[in-house]
């Protein structure tokens, strides 16, 4: 089974790398774009041995407790 | 619009990172991880002048002459 966790920063954080790639964009003529935001990404290879509710629920934990910040960063997981 | 570009190593290529995350949460106890593999998410806000087809090209574009190193990444996009 394959979990992804994606992390970003909260909405109300200012993220100054995603501003600077912005800015890179538009200097080398890329239109249309009003924002970018960066973030992680994490791909969890899970033993087979888990049934998917459990799957969710140990990614959920070691999402919010290891790969996040909780007081700049929010996160969603996918498991599949 | 908002479109999603998720930037992850080549299986191929050697991921350090994921490897010293994998080892910390066995480490911490978390069981049932298999493998851990990082990589990037950018969040871009599109002017909703674009329709969804150019939306499409210009993200691709941007993806892969600016966002992906593709000699070792590859990436997949999402525009909603």
């Amino acid at each position: 089974m394959k979990a992804y966790v994606y992390v970003s920063l909260k909405k109300s954080v200012l993220d100054p790398q995603g501003k600077t790639i912005h800015g890179a964009l538009q200097k080398m003529g890329y239109k249309g774009l009003d924002g970018v935001r960066q973030g992680k990404y994490f791909e969890l290879d899970l033993a087979s041995s888990l049934t998917k509710p459990e799957a969710e629920a140990e990614v959920t934990r070691i999402a919010s407790t290891v790969l996040t910040n909780p007081v700049i960063e929010e996160f969603q997981i996918k498991v599949e």
